[in-house]
């Protein structure tokens, strides 16, 4: 949270708007609270399978206002977590990440540089008070303070393909 | 679309914040496109499983500036559709949905209305034509021309708990 990085330059083959979505707000976000992890820029997991095979747990802080919106959510469930990756430039529409060959469209991607750059994953609840604001979970993939967004239960009739 | 409908009034035991979100936004969101849905108020089906099994399909509409963000995606595939619930308070912190027995968080519920009105659902993409802005889905539960916030292919490793 030290204020804005310069974007990264695009590389060779990606395309970028002639615009940031940045200035372009059509509704507003609010921050519930924050992501805890002990990842940094530099030694951050790529995903959160890669996170929780480091072994290592992540945790929200939910502020004050919203605590009671934790009312029914117990250890052992799975929920949704939806936090904002601050620090990426937002117009890269099209990208050519390492992994993958050839150019392809932020929308076909998990990238967290995107016009919203609204990044979710599946996570475990380890642990909770909800009048402390406190939810444990079991890994997250993100830097820590990462600002969070939403917190959802996970359901499999709604997040995942039918029969899954 | 017809401007902001007067927020329902909460039912006995639900709890609203003191302010409202909407004042308070600390980051942007552009809308990417809408969607396109046989429903408007009164017949939209609760969840994408309700709207799958009235056997009809929904689209988006991918604005033009957005539209190569689409390279790579193809039909057949299962995405991730984020969507802006832009029609409900998002002040009740405490709900009693209808379904459920007793109060509960707004972060133990599904329920469109909620501090950042993020909903999601995995959905199949049946044709897509990304010059068009055109992606055509199985089913979508929101009503016709809401916005569109953000588009990501669905991975199990990422969407569901581990082993699914």
């Amino acid at each position: 949270m030290t204020g804005d990085p310069a974007p990264e330059a695009p590389r060779a083959g990606e395309t970028v708007l002639d615009f940031d979505p940045a200035g372009r707000a059509e509704a507003g976000l609010v921050f519930i609270g924050r992501v805890r992890t002990p990842w940094s820029p530099g030694d951050c997991p790529k995903n959160i399978r890669a996170a929780r095979e480091t072994g290592r747990a992540a945790s929200l802080e939910i502020a004050a206002p919203y605590r009671p919106g934790l009312l029914g959510l117990e250890a052992g469930r799975w929920v949704m977590v939806l936090y904002w990756m601050d620090r990426k430039r937002r117009d890269l529409i099209v990208q050519r990440p390492g992994h993958v060959d050839g150019p392809r469209g932020v929308f076909a991607l998990r990238s967290p540089a995107r016009p919203n750059p609204i990044a979710m994953s599946c996570a475990r609840i380890t642990e909770i008070d909800a009048e402390a604001g406190h939810v444990g979970l079991d890994a997250l993939d993100c830097f820590d303070g990462t600002p969070l967004a939403d917190l959802k239960p996970w359901l499999p009739t709604v997040d995942a393909p039918p029969g899954t």
